[in-house]
């Protein structure tokens, strides 16, 4: 199977140095630094098709950086920006995501996902004070109350209802027409993966399931930092009842239409998602088990 | 495989009436509805050993509910108490907790990491002003801002790196004598489950890792509400190089030796984690595997 996407970064993410003072301050005054080129939140691309690095003399110096790793003995930075996320999906991005190779998506993932989490937690959630970047950019620290805060992940399970070699697909009324992908739902507190994926797919879809089988995972980056969780789950009967609010239809779908809309074939019965979604990955995975 | 602590709860999550004002006012009108007791953090048990529960007339009119669910038409709440989670792992919580029917621990755990998570969240971490409960105790909104938030679960791997059928155990410096556990730690934004477990054993003992088998998963609602995703990791080597900020100690260990340590055999080597951990479920599947 493929390698999802956003994942396979080569950057050692160094925790050992986050906490010693003497180590990072190395780190922020070595000449051989590289600072990821942002523009806004969107990847600035190199003449070549990755990301685009800056040296260190090119900062103004107020700025304040996130480690997101060594490589080489290089450390490698990104400067947060105070931005909202508003650019999820904006048509740049998602055209960056389609040409950017796997290791350069999986930096740029993370770090999107550290700038965005900043962002949404300047302020203490325990005393409402002014918290402060510490740990190298992997924490926040209340001024007040001294609470430490750490980067949040959220985990989604994305799933497939099977039931007699057809799987259960979904759209929600956002997507562009003709899609469909997995069903997929937060984890809530109180509840297992497999707990999680059942009751997703009987509130959208009304389909009981048993027996849940993971497949594969892949950190998201938009939207909040999220964890997708796939899984199949073996349903015991394709009876569908939509909950409208949540999916605008579902179906069940052949491993012929699922090959056929994953290659983009003409005749396909649905647009599947792009490669470097996990619901594409699960689908993949799907055909050929 | 037993199944895994704090998962099995009875109760009907009910997502549906949570954004439905009508609805959710005529459970909280409901005179069969359900509070359950609390001592502090801790459960109050039933004299049956189970929890135990209070009617809405016991109620002093002012508390704040949050809707744990619905079982055979009865609304289950939990009203809101201000407490740190200090009592994490208190004698009485331990001892309720072994005694505890599993799907009475599954609503507690609910029950709890809510708590917890409302009380970490009175402020917006966008802008610092005051959050208030809203979708029936499943999140909070800013009054200032408008932010909406919602419970935050930190998924945390927990696993065995596995070297010619033996398992890679390590014991923190908190433990009490003789315990040792599966290898844990927070899956960080822009990583894969899988990285997550691989970057763990290396950070902590040293020991590179291949493939990743996912084996079973379950919330824990102590010190903020955990996802613990349990693996077994294939090892390249079986040379240790801790890191003693991490754990005190790691060692291989055989089946039998794991066996022994599950059945608290007199000559065991070490000493398990308890049922309820999912530590204690992976040796398990680890020994039958």
């Amino acid at each position: 199977m493929m390698a999802p996407g956003f994942t396979g970064s080569p950057l050692d993410r160094a925790d050992r140095v986050r906490n010693d003072v003497e180590a990072y301050g190395a780190l922020i005054a070595d000449w051989r630094a590289r600072i990821l080129a942002l523009d806004g939140l969107d990847p600035r691309m190199s003449a070549e098709g990755g990301l685009h690095w800056h040296s260190i003399a090119e900062l103004e110096g107020s700025e304040e950086l996130i480690l997101l790793g060594l490589s080489d003995g290089k450390p490698h930075f990104v400067a947060l920006v105070e931005a909202e996320g508003e650019m999820f999906r904006s048509p740049v991005l998602w055209r960056a995501l389609s040409m950017l190779p796997a290791e350069d998506a999986a930096i740029y993932g993370t770090a999107r996902s550290l700038i965005d989490w900043h962002n949404a937690h300047r302020f203490c959630g325990k005393c409402g004070s002014t918290t402060d970047m510490f740990r190298a950019g992997w924490g926040r620290k209340c001024r007040n109350c001294g609470k430490e805060h750490f980067p949040r992940t959220d985990p989604v399970v994305i799933m497939l209802a099977e039931y007699e070699d057809k799987a259960l697909v979904g759209r929600q009324s956002r997507f562009p027409p003709g899609n469909y992908s997995a069903l997929a739902g937060f984890l809530e507190p109180g509840e297992s993966i497999e707990e999680a994926v059942r009751r997703e797919i009987y509130e959208e879809a009304g389909v009981a399931c048993g027996a849940v089988r993971y497949v594969i995972s892949q950190p998201w980056p938009f939207g909040g930092s999220q964890l997708m969780i796939a899984c199949v789950a073996e349903a015991f009967g394709d009876d569908i009842t939509l909950d409208t609010t949540e999916i605008e239809d579902a179906m069940w779908v052949t491993k012929d239409e699922a090959r056929d809309a994953l290659a983009g074939a003409d005749n396909r019965r649905f647009n599947a998602p792009p490669p470097f979604a996990i619901a594409h990955s699960l689908l993949q995975h799907w055909v050929t088990d």
